[in-house]
């Protein structure tokens, strides 16, 4: 399978491979050990057919007719995702949001958690949020560095986002998650993604009179 | 215009046209006035054909050569997303995550306004967050039955999120937006879509090592 996937897969079918493993993770809870492409379509509104398609640039996960394990699919997918091992994360600013994400308890179950925090604000530096001591912003590059760490999700406000993955990007962080409903640019090989409401909501009303 | 849209629109076609939207609008703020599916296609990181394709579904909006009117594309692409009103918005669930959402300042620019705020502690109703008064989960049928509101936004812990949009179906809710890290079963008819970190990061580890 690792050979797999040094060829290039299309990233919408990337962009789609954690919906399948969350899926698989909360049948598995349910208390399931098998299912089919047409059960996870049916569960993702996504046709069975592009499930299988996209499944199929990884390899051969299932049988025709007794369909997937749900542990095996899990596990490749954990795999081919890199989740099969737990990422260290960085979370900059704390107001509610940060504070929010900070405490979100999804985070540890999907391979990933919070390593360390950073806020701006005097005040905040030195406080506790879930656990965490709020370190000054000052500190981030020497810290991220220090730690290895690879991931970071963006919690300041739109006018400092930026401001803050240039800070990130210098300390070595590859994988950025932006909260701040404003466009970062990062150099090339560095990624980036946002969590944006508007379009999510915008899709909605479409569909409304 | 509005014949086209009786034709069925793939979702996922429809699920890209706010991003256009938005991308739009940030040229428009930079001062710019024509574009082309190119230069929309770069900024997005989605092939040109692709945009040209999915606007095909709506009508004829640029002109070979010349390229899009900014304006005008936002115009048409805010009529077929039905934000060129405001819609008003019910939030339920006021913890760090509720109250960061209610003080987000990006909904008003695109057509959504919050317009009340519910949450079930008795030491939070009452209060006020972001200039709205909080209110007893209790009213939530009857305030937003009154309002004729048709989205909302739900911040309430895993455990309580179904219940809510439960609730919020009932008070004659259409479209839900879900911040709770759990699935939500909603009658056919009624839109749900999630806020879900877990899903882009685990797209962006596929890229590291």
């Amino acid at each position: 399978m690792q050979n797999m996937q040094n060829k290039q897969i299309p990233d919408i079918v990337v962009g789609r491979l954690p919906s399948y493993l969350q899926m698989l993770k909360r049948l598995k809870t349910a208390g399931e050990t098998n299912t089919s492409s047409k059960e996870l379509g049916l569960k993702l509104e996504i046709s069975a057919a592009q499930i299988r398609k996209d499944l199929s640039h990884f390899g051969e996960f299932g049988k025709q007719g007794t369909g997937y394990s749900i542990n095996y699919l899990i596990e490749c997918l954990e795999d081919i995702l890199h989740v099969n091992k737990v990422w260290d994360m960085a979370l900059v600013g704390v107001g509610f949001l940060g504070h929010a994400i900070a405490n979100f308890q999804g985070f540890n179950h999907h391979g990933f958690q919070i390593k360390c925090i950073f806020d701006v604000d005097p005040s905040k530096i030195g406080q506790f949020v879930a656990g965490h001591i709020i370190l000054d912003i000052s500190e981030l590059e020497k810290v991220i560095r220090k730690l290895n760490i690879q991931v970071a999700m963006i919690t300041v406000d739109a006018d400092n986002a930026q401001d803050v993955a240039d800070k990130l990007v210098r300390a070595g962080i590859k994988s950025i998650l932006n909260y701040a409903p404003v466009i970062i640019k990062v150099p090339s090989g560095i990624q980036i993604q946002y969590i944006n409401p508007i379009i999510k909501l915008q899709h909605m009303t479409y569909y409304l009179k």
